[in-house]
């Protein structure tokens, strides 16, 4: 679909899109975090990023930002721009109308309400519009929201921090710290990506977190307990932010797909018995529904394999402290849906990091 | 103990010296791998690097390489030369009868038979003596030698090959393959540069392993199997190889520190139980003085754990498949030794390396 060669400028350009795209993240959900930049005669004319929901996108904003030097401008933006009214109008007809001459579009919008249909609208109004400059980062970036989008699921990054042999916690159930200080901003920052933290009611009781974003800055996400009773950990700190930070108990009971609140305003979400597939299914389907594009498991070893068994994970980022045990708890135990090395999980697209006494390995796993 | 400043020239001669010696890695045992280079007028005019057990040291065949040129010459020598009587004459005397005005070393020589006596003997001969050259990467070099020297036990290198979450086999025994072929070749050149690979009885009757090298160049270790029974695996790939590679069966029985021959060539080692660390350490000792300088322990689990548990492992290389079994055997089970989270073995000297589908990290063990 590309109608021109890319020059070393449209590179750069775009590569400042990308920039403000990814310093929204985590603020945009279940909007995709998009960054735009209008550029006249060689300059820098506007620029702007997605804003919180229900506010302008980041083409409106950079269009906004140039005010009347739209007028022949190229704009840059790193998704294709929505066709369709949302909670706003569509993007492309504010484009049209703005009296840019091109559009350099990063990566096509795979959104079945998309899909196309901006870049036809455009270029039906005169336009030229050109797709492909830099696309694996654009899509990287979005990979939760296109996976949600074209699923009507949630997006699932498994994350694990385990001993160097696969342990979450010692004989005697203590897992703090088995990674270092220098991996916690890491997780943070993966945290603030995220629409939502989830965790299981063991871990609620174990360590009675808050799951808040320090360590970085940015938004502290929704938080999600799989609990079997609705009452789990009432009074606990993340119980009690609940009025402050969305908050979500998972719980079997009522009728399947429903939603109501406790008292402390923590909102109970029924899906049936968490054992089975189908369960695991409607809780992301419901997370989807409510604008919760992206979750982050952050264990323990139940949801973690339950996740994994279940085949529902998209990412996995593994941390691993620079520790050994030699007993204690398997960060991953799936019983009787264990593998046989011919049908192993395998992790695709792998990439190592090293933190100053932890490694991450993250990877999106394939299942045979 | 320096007494001049290293130039980059100096630099260069050296890291030369210390190409050389790593070349013979794993070809010298139980001598260290040293590497030497003469230098005179600003010419290379000899080099060379320790020649297999009885053989010339590497400053002898460097001498011999520069002929008449070592008068006034410099010699590059990447450890203290030997001031005392082996299987070869003391290399010292060699170096002040040929006339060499100055030797650099780039680190002292920690056996207690040499330990600052051959620094100390060049320069009572009027030779000008200047230690510390790039000294770091000499001593990892000879980490082993040093250990073994000093200590009177064999080094031991623990490898593990586990999925990411820690298994060495699934639910049903297998173990094949689990790392990738890219790091196999690496595997094999960890093999070349031991005394001797050593495996547990298990591995034997599972894998029916050769234990070679392949995938690289290098000559094959000993082999070493720990078995309870003397006649274990007779007639195996392993023990028919006895009569060209040496293959020794560590097995309880006969008096301690004794060792035997089979009739198919197998040499056994008398220990004791196994069970014990005073057996694991006595049979370090024997490794040592039968000349096997370093050891890598292959696994299976018991090997390793038992290895871990009694604190007998110098260095820990870790592959990492990138897959994931969630149920089968743990690499590391220490059973009741198993560690507190306080307690936990910490890797030092962490290293981390990417092959093409699998990690590789690498550590000193330190305990608490």
């Amino acid at each position: 679909m590309q109608t021109r060669p890319f020059t070393d400028r449209d590179k750069r350009y775009m590569k400042r899109a990308l920039e403000r795209a990814r310093a929204v993240k985590g603020t945009t959900f279940p909007n995709p975090a998009v960054g735009a930049i209008v550029v006249r005669g060689g300059r820098l004319v506007g620029e702007g990023a997605t804003r919180p929901p229900g506010k302008e996108h980041a083409e409106i904003v950079a269009l906004s930002a140039a005010g009347s030097r739209t007028v022949g401008a190229t704009l840059y933006v790193t998704l294709e721009p929505c066709s369709h009214f949302g909670r706003t109008p569509p993007c492309c007809r504010a484009i049209a109308e703005s009296g840019v001459a091109e559009v350099i579009v990063a990566a096509k919008d795979p959104n079945p309400r998309v899909n196309g249909r901006g870049i036809r609208y455009l270029r039906g109004r005169g336009i030229k519009v050109s797709v492909g400059l830099l696309r694996e980062e654009a899509v990287a970036l979005n990979e939760d929201y296109a996976w949600s989008a074209v699923s009507g699921r949630a997006w699932v990054t498994l994350k694990l921090a385990t001993t160097l042999d696969g342990r979450i916690a010692d004989k005697a159930s203590r897992s703090k710290w088995i990674t270092s200080q220098s991996s916690r901003a890491v997780v943070h920052d993966l945290r603030r990506r995220h629409a939502a933290v989830v965790i299981g009611a063991g871990t609620l009781r174990l360590d009675n977190p808050r799951l808040s974003v320090r360590h970085v800055m940015g938004r502290s996400p929704a938080r999600i307990v799989f609990a079997s009773d609705p009452e789990e950990g009432y009074g606990s700190r993340l119980r009690r932010g609940a009025k402050s930070t969305r908050t979500v108990f998972v719980c079997p009971g009522g009728k399947a797909g429903t939603i109501t609140k406790a008292d402390d305003d923590v909102e109970l979400w029924r899906t049936g018995s968490l054992r089975t597939p189908a369960n695991l299914k409607l809780f992301l389907e419901m997370a989807h529904r409510e604008g919760m594009t992206s979750l982050l498991v952050e264990g323990g070893q139940k949801l973690a394999s339950s996740f994994l068994a279940h085949r529902l994970v998209n990412r996995i980022c593994w941390f691993y402290g620079g520790i050994l045990l030699g007993g204690g708890l398997n960060a991953i135990e799936m019983g009787s849906k264990a593998l046989s090395l011919r049908k192993a999980v395998r992790l695709t697209d792998l990439a190592v990091e090293r933190m100053a006494d932890d490694i991450m390995v993250s990877g999106v796993p394939v299942w045979s």
